[in-house]
């Protein structure tokens, strides 16, 4: 004898790629989402302005609405999905949806980073749950391991490569020797970057998701304009190759790291050493590393973008609101409270690390002196120096070369300091590249 | 304004490695979790018979108790952990508690893979949980990633690495050359492996761990006795420098697989390409792999035992089953449920995989013709073929050499059969070797 099914009425606003995928979800798996949670999930309606793809996708027009004041007033909507993305219009959706004791499901990152607490206090104030397992790492439900499996930890540390385009790109810079410019067309080629992939290439979508990520990880409130933010869109080939030949591969990390006096946050291309675990996630994968007092290093990895791996995370979060678990945690773990204290977010200068730093200079003799001289000066000291021979025949200026320094842990801001010296006194012929490399955590 | 804290009574069953560690986070973390979870977790009792090892800890002596009934009667305790460990004395604590209507916690694989759906029938009865997140891959949240994070998903394969004892023991073997019984010892010496590493190295250990996980990733009862288990105790150092030489590493894999009749289930040493992400787990981690029908790969990685981690894995569920949500799932999911269907288990011969064999034989004219024609009669074509040189001055009789093939995929009992019969009619000096070659998952 079968227990009565509980019915739930579900909204998706926006039907692009995502939203697609998740109406897809919820109509040709109601009978296996049925069998697992007991939960009758009826998609009623799938609010947008224009239904090209939701017909392409062969969805019902029954469903479709343009009105959200319908949705709005129809009591079986108990959960709305926000999936229009962007910031205005998306959080007066979501406000409006949670101003009428609606359960909100989003995966808009850039919203939740900028006004996370906000939103997070409105839904409280209302007595519903805004979930988002799908704003981060697409199909991994990391946001679930940080708010409920690791809960008895203290997290010392993360480490996050959350943006699958800029992974994939770097993934064909290191094992296929591309330019940036050749591997990011080929991403757009093959529909893994977008035809402006400013967002992405930029670190920007990776800063939204440390800012996410960051603020359930630590509990205080993160500021999104103060994490120091560099994109891929500047990397050369010659410092993926000299990586390489270190035992080094690139990654666009997003790192938060609990440090004595504050948070050090911060989203950049970095060099990580090929025995760490998040050296091997290739192509348009994420994965993130978190580093717990009583875990150690636990790490979660998975498919961080697309359709269907953002619609499980969308489910997820539907069936959590239904079934009343998200609404316990939401209401007794305090998640991203808007009381929660404001991290103390260090200047970017006062992160230690080793460095990689990569020197153009002019072929003559006392120039690795000079350089050598300025970073001991700030205190700097060197692990160890590659130096390039360039064949004459090589497109390269003549005499020309790169000097490659690779040195022990230093203060960013000293090495910084060290390389204005350089530049000022022209000891360089170009900006030095300096890149940050991130040694595993022993833990 | 602080709100009101809600206090939970608290009783750890056993104090062995584990309970000691799950007492002091629960001591030494009272105000972290106090300020995560708004919940004040009293430890009251830790009952034993012996208390060494909670006086080495420096526990407070007022918690030790000897009696099960003090804490049955206590109406102060909701909470049980049960850490005692093995079936029988495990299973009659877990039952009592169960009835006296506390919430249990517990970390016992062997118990729960015998035992899971009746223990898990009894506690719906009486209207509290049974939750067991550290039963399976230590910190590792994956109990809460295939009940909860993965809900959306139809889960299609499941590989794990969930016994860190082999995996140590095997990454000395690859990356030191080491043989067996050396690595062994050496994680005997380094307190990695037991004085009696029996249920480690045989794989039973694995395949208690793969009955809990493969039950809630298919939502079947899987019977333990039907699970074909290889251990890792007779792998030879030469198979592992031959993957090494063919591009795969050796793990000791729990497997679990929906076939379209059936699920396969096995605990075997196999090789897995290094591209694999599994291939990079080394030392004690533990790792695992879903495959799910939306989000494709997912990966969960982390340390797979020790107190810290698993004291980690016990605190979340103590923390789930004091806010509710456990009870929530437990109640709507149907976890484990005793009324779930029992799981139709292949056979080992209807696994369909690639296979590393190797043939000692005598190094005679017409010794590979006979092998590849037995195996062409069954079936089993040949993608590549190794024949090692062996030095005049090695220690291994003269004559005698190893030729390794390497099938494309065939059905295991195919395989045994032409095995069998190059046996039968002695082409071979000594008993084949039989390895699978788990090849990544296209999705």
């Amino acid at each position: 004898m079968r227990k009565k099914h509980i019915d739930i009425g579900i909204a998706i606003l926006g039907c692009g790629t995502v939203g697609g995928a998740t109406a897809l979800a919820l109509i040709k798996d109601k009978e296996l989402l049925l069998e697992k949670t007991g939960l009758s999930l009826n998609l009623k309606y799938i609010v947008d302005k224009n239904f090209d793809n939701a017909v392409k996708l062969g969805l019902n027009k029954k469903l479709f609405e343009t009105k959200l004041g319908v949705v709005l007033n129809d009591p079986d909507i108990s959960i709305i999905v926000e999936l229009v993305g962007g910031l205005s219009v998306a959080k007066d959706f979501i406000e409006k949806a949670l101003l009428a004791k609606k359960h909100v499901v989003t995966a808009n990152k850039a919203l939740l980073a900028h006004a996370g607490p906000a939103l997070l206090s409105l839904a409280r104030k209302n007595h519903v749950t805004l979930a988002f397992e799908a704003s981060c790492g697409g199909g991994i439900p990391i946001i679930r391991a940080l708010c409920d499996g690791l809960i008895a930890n203290r997290i010392d540390a993360l480490y996050g490569i959350v943006n699958g385009t800029c992974n994939y790109i770097l993934t064909q810079m290191i094992d296929k020797g591309q330019s940036y410019k050749d591997a990011l067309a080929g991403a757009q080629a093959g529909g893994l970057a977008e035809a402006n992939p400013g967002l992405d290439v930029s670190g920007m979508d990776s800063a939204h998701k440390l800012a996410i990520l960051a603020s359930l990880a630590f509990g205080q409130k993160i500021n999104l304009e103060a994490i120091p933010v560099t994109g891929i869109d500047c990397l050369q080939s010659m410092d993926v190759e000299f990586g390489c030949r270190l035992g080094y591969v690139v990654k666009l990390l997003a790192v938060a790291s609990r440090l004595e006096n504050g948070l050090a946050l911060r989203v950049h291309p970095a060099f990580i050493s090929r025995e760490h675990p998040l050296a091997w996630v290739s192509g348009p994968f994420n994965a993130i590393s978190v580093y717990g007092h009583k875990t150690g290093h636990t790490m979660y990895y998975g498919r961080g973008a697309g359709g269907s791996p953002t619609a499980s995370a969308i489910v997820s979060d539907i069936v959590s609101c239904a079934l009343g678990t998200q609404r316990l945690l939401f209401k007794n773990l305090g998640i991203w409270s808007d009381k929660t204290k404001k991290a103390k977010q260090l200047p970017f200068g006062e992160t230690v690390s080793r460095f990689y730093l990569r020197f153009m200079v002019n072929d003559t003799a006392g120039v690795l002196a000079k350089i050598t001289a300025s970073l001991g000066k700030n205190g700097i000291s060197i692990a160890s120096v590659l130096q390039k021979e360039i064949p004459e025949e090589s497109g390269r200026q003549r005499g020309k070369v790169p000097v490659v320094i690779v040195t022990h842990s230093a203060k960013e801001k000293n090495v910084r300091k060290a390389l204005g010296a350089l530049r000022a006194a022209r000891v360089v012929v170009e900006d030095p590249v300096c890149l940050n490399i991130v040694d595993e955590c022993k833990d």
